[in-house]
């Protein structure tokens, strides 16, 4: 939003495809570059869903910086979202199929949403890595088998975690959440301004 | 999303100027018109939140239908949001003070956000016009006197029920909530989905 004297917004490298990471980045007025990092997702030998995004959110971060072979960035930030049902993990669906299986699944209860955040900042003396999550809570309405075909043929449950988009047409179907709403979207914003000015970059009132 | 053969979807007028609103319309793919309604917002003698969202909400449509002067539309929509924090009602502030007052008192702690939705049917048998309304909590981080001040230089303190846009800059500052995120926003989606269909309106896979 503004900068302090002599201490500009320094440019970060957002390590997403996710328009709607990008779209956050543009509503926090913060510089930035994409850099997608294509990561080998497979997470065996990790069960807990938090454990499990960390893990993610900083593969990518590494990921960006194999990629930049030396050439050090000032900022990198990464994110990761899975979505959790009975301690099963559910991704971005592998077909339409596999999309109106998850949906059948979370319909008429709860599930978890998980987004990790990391930071990576050239200048720190402790970790070079910082990384968060937040766990927030989805209810789905039940929902008949119209409704789940109805939600498939609009589409929206492509290349989405837990196929759905509560930002979209699915935030028909979901009766309540816990948490934060940013998180489940896919960027934490409250976690992440924190983080940020920990970190010392100087965003809003620093 | 879909019509059903001989029953299409039938324009709704929505009395309401919220640009947040008619942005929800749009993503369900209805078929409206806006018509904002100026009402008399005083709702001395009504104490609980809940009957005076519903209250102004209906006084909305009832305003429509007067300004229609006798010429019936099939549809009407409107709704009304409201804060509470401690019983005491933040509608839109006056002023930038008034808003200065309103986040000084919301943050470090947690405030109700109410919206009701009114759907007038001019079909209806039981009743002309179904209202339902929704409470959701937000919860707000601690502020410092230069992050309100931060906020209120964004400017989106304006116009706005508690003078802070959770879909804006407000969100850096929310660190959870509990409810319907769309309804804080100003339409409570899902209600209105299952109130839409409910009143035989041929949304989704009806």
């Amino acid at each position: 939003m503004s900068t302090k004297g002599g201490n500009p917004m320094e440019p970060i490298i957002l390590a997403s495809g996710s328009l709607r990471r990008q779209e956050y980045f543009r509503l926090l007025n913060l510089p930035f570059s994409i850099m997608p990092a294509l990561i080998d997702e497979d997470y065996e030998g990790i069960s807990d869903p938090r454990n499990i995004a960390e893990n993610m959110a900083i593969r990518k971060i590494n990921k960006i910086l194999d990629l930049l072979a030396g050439r050090i960035p000032p900022w990198i930030c990464a994110a990761d979202t899975i979505i959790a049902v009975d301690g099963e993990i559910f991704g971005k669906p592998k077909d339409r199929e596999d999309a109106h299986r998850m949906l059948s699944k979370m319909q008429g209860r709860s599930h978890e949403v998980i987004t990790a955040v990391a930071l990576f900042n050239s200048r720190s003396r402790v970790k070079a890595i910082d990384c968060r999550s937040v766990v927030s809570t989805v209810f789905f309405a039940g929902l008949s088998k119209q409704e789940i075909e109805w939600y498939l043929n609009t589409g929206e449950w492509q290349g989405v975690a837990g196929a759905y988009k509560i930002q979209g047409l699915a935030g028909c179907y979901i009766s309540k959440i816990t948490g934060s709403y940013s998180s489940i979207v896919g960027l934490p914003i409250h976690e992440f301004y924190v983080m940020l000015k920990e970190n010392g970059y100087p965003y809003g009132n620093s």
